[in-house]
């Protein structure tokens, strides 16, 4: 394991100042820093601002002030070393007068990839990496895949009774899960760059998909996936396009008056290849990633899950399960998966499990 | 809170020993006595043994010998006070000279119910009553639903995918949960008097419901409900009749080649009353009260699931949960409910979450 137990203990404070920015960094990564002065103390913490910045050193460096001058600065990804819209971070460590720079991982874009992490070794500063490698790499999984694989990490959210259904016959849902779960819902939407849906969940329920009651410092991009462009631009989503974005992807078929009804909302919209009759979903999630977003929270359909995980594309499941239980007649959680065998079936690690009110939560890794 | 904390200490031990006999005590309770010494060391224990005798009481009381004398006996359940195959246990408690008796609940039984108590006090001996009540209530819910209500406790266990299968669309199922669970499934067999399937269940995976590799003390009954007595006497069940019990419970018109079939496997048969093309579960399920049997572990199928939830009969849903899911082709872990609104749905109140290898497991009681 890499650094001393101060070290890690110092970087797991990081990555909890990191986390605070998820869902609102993109296409920026959620970065926490934490300055240590030579006695131990903290001096300074900073995280990624929303929108992507101020960045989490740059906050840092100023709440320590002339404090950073001799201080460890302990980072959750290697500090900038390009000429963005503000100096890099590396050189901001520094002319402060940083001592020694500990990072949890490499930062994979290409503009840095090792040279932040250069710059500040050949201004003769110390520099240990890798400390907590591995949470980091969980922490900022959105943006490593956006940039290493050029698709968005995308979390699927059920939430379902006990024997899997998530509507009765007649599609009635409200509601399945108590209050508690609800809210943990909307901590979740929060802390994504997204929230997406099908057109069919869309129309059925005409979602807003806003986080409420958090004190969102701003709201995810709420996605439809509609082919056709099915659902009314005169729906909660389109009445609310203005106040905070929606971005209809759609296919090359969709009517022209739906398009411009959509456009005229201020909604944004993205064409996207057609495959087998649908979306193609990887085409979808790579322009999703083009536009910079990173963490994509999907709540369903059951048409639009299934076929997520059939082409893979789903990273992370977070099931609420309800004390409850509908029967057979009940709508199903997943559609068809088209499977032949068990063996073919989707193999899920568990994560971590957990209660929420009355209902339980269980967060399974998709591999 | 009745008793003092070592009173409730002693009695959450009498409690652990008496759980070691649920599944083979019936129709006799599952108790647990300890006897402690006037200086607070334990002197005897003991449980009630398979097949429902010796009893708790007699069995610590052996134990002790002499050092009964003076000792607070830490009962479970009130002693019996009835002359049976054996003295009653408050006469052995006030024939040992037991000086103090502290018991968690009284014997609903109609030849108990308060005698024993009676004369233990009319012999001299202080008696502290209902010390850990609710958790000796639990313990004995079998028991106490078969002397109260003439049913016994159902426990319906549910092993799925995260989106409630429990099968492929073509039936393949084995196996959906891990080894662990497996093994767990077959702890909870032994902890019930019965395993119970539907015909559909039996026909499908022939099964032979025994407990395996547990060092059992004895097999639990096995019991498929099977109206037409379509299972064939030529399956595994049939085969191991002889060798521990197998109860088919049929409606009037199962063919008397069929019961005579079976009757010659050595089989039980216990005819039940039809309702609606279905046998009667209530009345199934008094019959097997009346046989004696306390506590009923269900395994599906799913048809026999819905019915029994929709009956009100189940008193406590086990549900394993594998981190797979096979989508909407696949068999659903219940059949059909009947519900016309969401607010008829069963809401269950959870008693407990856990995992169990790779799977997740929780309970749930049914209110």
């Amino acid at each position: 394991m890499s650094g001393t137990e101060a070290d890690r203990a110092f970087m797991r404070t990081a990555l909890a100042l990191a986390a605070r920015g998820l869902g609102n960094t993109w296409p920026n990564p959620a970065v926490g820093c934490v300055l240590v002065s030579a006695e131990g103390r903290i001096v300074g913490r900073g995280w990624t601002q929303p929108g992507g910045r101020p960045h989490a050193e740059r906050r840092a460096l100023d709440q320590a002030g002339a404090l950073a001058r001799g201080a460890t600065a302990y980072v959750t990804l290697e500090p900038c070393a390009h000429y963005g819209k503000t100096p890099p971070c590396a050189e901001g460590l520094i002319s402060a007068g940083v001592a020694r720079v500990v990072s949890a991982l490499t930062d994979p874009d290409p503009r840095v990839a090792g040279r932040g992490h250069a710059m500040l070794r050949d201004a003769g500063i110390a520099v240990t990496e890798g400390v907590l490698a591995d949470a980091a790499r969980a922490l900022n999984a959105g943006f490593l895949k956006r940039v290493e694989q050029g698709l968005p990490f995308v979390t699927l959210k059920l939430a379902t009774t006990i024997d899997g259904r998530i509507a009765t016959a007649s599609g009635e849902s409200r509601w399945i899960t108590g209050p508690e779960a609800r809210r943990a819902v909307h901590a979740m939407r929060m802390g994504h760059d997204a929230v997406m849906v099908g057109s069919g969940t869309a129309l059925a329920d005409d979602p807003d998909l806003t986080v409420r009651d958090m004190g969102a410092p701003q709201q995810p991009v709420r996605i439809v996936i509609d082919s056709l462009l099915r659902h009314s631009p005169d729906s909660r989503l389109g009445r609310s396009a203005a106040a905070a974005p929606v971005w209809m992807l759609h296919g090359q078929d969709a009517p022209f008056a739906a398009q411009d009804g959509w456009r005229a909302t201020g909604a944004r919209l993205l064409p996207v290849a057609m495959a087998g009759g649908h979306l193609d979903l990887r085409a979808a999630l790579r322009a999703l990633a083009e536009a910079g977003l990173t963490r994509i929270f999907c709540e369903g359909g059951a048409d639009l899950a299934a076929a997520l995980l059939r082409a893979g594309l789903v990273d992370e499941l977070v099931h609420f399960g309800a004390g409850a239980l509908i029967g057979a007649e009940g709508r199903a959680a997943l559609g068809p998966m088209g499977l032949q065998a068990l063996a073919e079936a989707p193999r899920l690690q568990r994560i971590s499990q957990d209660s929420v009110g009355a209902d339980v939560v269980t967060r399974w890794h998709c591999s």
